[in-house]
């Protein structure tokens, strides 16, 4: 057993790291939420609020950061390669915006949503069955991870409805979140999320869930609403059909930061999530996060202590441990907003840097018994992100040694935890919320959208473009798959996959080629025979009959 | 858009890569499971079972490994720190088992846990008020992700019962997964998983609920089964208490690889998996990976594949994307399956190594749209693990496109985005599942049981101690916080956290007893006021009222 707290020999000159935490230590009195840098660098670092020994470059690209920072929230063109605002922080701060107009539009959205929920909750906007109970959210990428993490963190027994997510193209996947809901789909209302209005894999979920309802006699456009940018197919078609309702999106609000929008609004007030304190939360992180001095400014702290454990170049991982069950899908939430505003190749000038911060993690104390051997005993490769919410549970505890509540006992591994790894040389940051609710939630997630913008700031990174993250990464693949099928439909003699990818003048696609005919020869319904049961690599394929083209498919393309 | 399948000067020379698929796809056409190596490494290559340019160095070290784990499963003394054996391969093969009374003892577990699920299934197990609807199954790290995989992979709708896990030490954890069980905790079994019998967090969990069912007047012996150790602490609370059922374990199996025991069988059988299936899945699997030639061996290609994308350092991390919501926690099975066993300091002969092999991962393709952008765009320190299930659905599928079901667009994403990151230098992995069932499920479990076993022999490291994990990591804090609390008792003056720590001789610990007292200050019911409303650094602590040391306490080592 390792003591993290050293007995022999304690001297008051063991106090060095008593002294390192208050003079490190962020906090703010009125949020009651508090950022401890104390176990990250070395005694005379950069981060020292109180000796700033910052270095001075560092602290001056910070200082410059933060003003960039305000340019973009004046409405500056940040994101130059899509040339477009980034706009998130007005979202909860209408007055912000650089229009009256675009704030206006805000504050209808918000109260659309705050109305929209009021009405599914009085039963005024009701299924064909009656009021709706549950809620199918269909989105992906940051469409659905900031509403899942909210709606799972925020959730009660006493929710007027249940939101699920259909986050993925698995048909599985869908039958699976479906079968449970068949008898009560008419009281299911299916919110579809996507920003361009044609993101692929919402589309064809949305696709699914309206086959659905048709089958079992339900009106679809009387169970969905949509939320997308003005003048999408998605709105399109939601105004063509006549769904419930249609929410606003802007260009100015990225999928990895729309948490605040109707995108994440709108679950978390149909789960019945205090939206207005959700926002004020993240409003009032907002306001200690626009404060120019670094060394006063909780996201630029953050960022800094980031850009330390890491060289700047990502050196080092970044693992996130909530230790809250609540908080369990934290860690992906500040996965998918760092790598992908992170991780890039080229810096704002065009030079080459391979940008990234690798993240992970999950929750604790669970993940102590888990991948935590390697944290501690493997290379020093790592740096921790302990959060940790003070109020452990609403109401008494039950002492499970003496003096010792679970809750105690939760903290001692957190605390236990952080000494033992500074202990090995892991460095570390600790984030203390004072309680889990929707204004503290709303807080800590403004602090790591600033916090994001600042380090990509600091490293000359456009954080707001994903030229890596490909939503038709499946076209070629789809679209060779229609010229496989439309090439055995002209011929009827058995061809191997490499007879038809030269037939369509793709031999360098024969292994996809194959693979297609292979997938499609499995599958009873879609008429493809292959001469060899195992579908071997020299297997031929056929059409058992000829099949027409489907004519009962529903295109999106056409919507 | 990237077109990732190329098309201009296609040539017959650019049938490289469907060469290199052919000669580099491991088949074996029973169980219908592929890995596919072919994007790992450069054309000349180590791994390639047609044309063996293996270095003669790795070569025979993963010959030799293999041989190391035919002497594993003989019952050498594989963990010698612990100075035991590593059996978890016997579980699904009992006869290999080095003594008849062990294949016996074994036989009798899987007998036992079947027979107790019929029991439940047909209510001659039955709680207070009824037959079991529920389990909530306490266990942490390896006890608990293995069964959370299995379950979650292999739900239904028509389950017998619904398995939920208590895997954490989080108090507001356990009254959100009690509270919507109150009214059928009658009707709920609880299934205590602890190999030593006294890991703390499983036991204080334990105590949690046994207080719960209590306080409804519910006798918990009555609902309450035990998977330990004989003579452990929890077994002999179990005999005492006269629970409804114990589950043997041994010393041979590890947390980690403990899923195809007890651990991973009894909720499994509960919720209605067919467990024979799923033992003679991984028993299939196990006959596959005990093939002597590294390159006709699935794990021990794997494990080549492993060492050869991170250099035998773990240079790479690995990213794990089952393209399958149901896998939807493989990828952190996988990490800490590997991560344990892999990052360690020191090798076999003590050397210093720092070793490691960073493992994170979540679903295709919902992922793409996250930290995808980092993999693609980012520096070129991942390689991937793509998981394909064959089999998208079953049942018929609509067309979400003319000649396109969305099963096609998930194959789609997976194949594009494969094709993709190889174009950008990224390698990768594809294993191939026909479907998703208990057999499939345990085969993919046993190969990556194996591969990691011989990838920590390849390395020299002991796969199977965890010196790192650090159960008691609380325990320190704890302890100083029934100090701290032990010293207020004794004086009524207000003392700062720097005169508690200095009375207790503990000045280094001054943060930390900072923190307990902040902590205790804030709990109405812990009788410690603070003098400062903020509790700033220098406040003054002290009992409101000489508060005997509760005698109410449940003490676990009691027990």
């Amino acid at each position: 057993l390792i003591d993290p707290v050293p007995r022999a020999g304690e001297t008051a000159r063991s106090r060095g790291l008593w002294d390192r935490y208050r003079r490190r230590l962020w906090v703010d009195p009125e949020l009651g939420l508090s950022l401890d840098l104390s176990r990250i660098g070395g005694e005379d670092d950069t981060i020292d609020h109180v000796q700033p020994a910052m270095s001075s470059a560092v602290s001056s690209a910070m200082s410059s950061a933060i003003r960039a920072m305000a340019d973009l929230e004046a409405g500056a063109i940040a994101n130059v390669d899509e040339h477009r605002m980034v706009g998130h922080y007005w979202l909860r701060a209408p007055a912000l915006a650089p229009t009256p107009e675009l704030a206006a539009s805000i504050d209808r959205s918000v109260e659309s949503v705050r109305s929209f929920a009021v009405g599914v909750h009085t039963g005024a906007v009701r299924g064909a069955h009656g009021r709706f109970e549950h809620v199918i959210h269909v989105g992906i990428g940051g469409s659905a991870l900031g509403p899942q993490l909210v709606c799972d963190a925020l959730r009660g027994v006493h929710d007027p409805v249940r939101v699920h997510f259909l986050d993925n193209a698995d048909p599985d996947g869908i039958d699976r979140l479906i079968r449970p809901l068949t008898g009560v789909l008419g009281r299911t209302l299916v919110s579809v999320v996507s920003k361009s209005g044609w993101t692929p894999t919402p589309w064809f979920g949305m696709l699914e869930l309206q086959a659905r309802y048709e089958q079992l006699g339900l009106p679809f456009p009387r169970h969905a609403v949509a939320t997308t940018m003005e003048g999408t197919a998605l709105d399109a078609r939601a105004a063509e059909e006549g769904w419930i309702a249609r929410f606003p999106l802007w260009d100015w609000v990225g999928g990895g930061t729309s948490v605040t929008s109707a995108v994440g609004l709108l679950p978390a007030a149909l789960q019945g999530v205090p939206v207005d304190a959700f926002l004020q939360g993240a409003a009032a992180m907002d306001r200690l996060t626009r404060v120019p001095d670094p060394l006063a400014n909780p996201a630029a702290l953050l960022a800094l202590a980031w850009h330390r454990a890491g060289n700047g170049r990502g050196d080092r991982d970044m693992v996130v441990l909530p230790y809250s069950d609540r908080l369990a899908l934290f860690a992906r939430y500040v996965q998918q907003l760092v790598m992908e505003s992170v991780g890039k190749k080229l810096d704002r000038s065009g030079a080459r840097v391979d940008q990234g911060l690798t993240t992970y993690g999950g929750k604790g104390c669970t993940d102590q018994h888990a991948y935590m051997q390697q944290l501690r005993d493997g290379p020093d490769n790592v740096f921790l992100t302990f959060l940790q919410v003070a109020e452990d549970r609403r109401g008494p505890s039950i002492e499970i040694q003496p003096d010792v509540t679970l809750g105690d006992w939760l903290f001692g591994n957190l605390e236990g935890s952080r000494n033992a790894l500074y202990e090995r040389g892991r460095q570390s940051i600790t984030i203390t919320l004072p309680h889990l609710s929707a204004s503290s939630l709303g807080a800590v997630i403004a602090l790591y959208e600033r916090a994001v913008g600042l380090y990509a700031e600091l490293v000359d990174l456009n954080a707001y473009h994903q030229p890596g993250v490909d939503k038709d990464a499946g076209v070629p693949v789809v679209d060779l798959q229609r010229a496989v099928l439309a090439h055995l439909r002209t011929t009827r003699s058995p061809q191997t996959a490499e007879e038809v990818a030269d037939a369509l003048g793709r031999p360098a696609a024969t292994e996809t080629v194959y693979k297609l005919l292979v997938r499609l020869a499995a599958d009873d319904t879609r008429g493809v025979s292959a001469t060899r049961h195992d579908a071997g690599f020299d297997a031929r394929f056929q059409l058992r009959e000829l099949v027409p083209a489907s004519r009962d498919h529903v295109d999106a393309r056409d919507a």
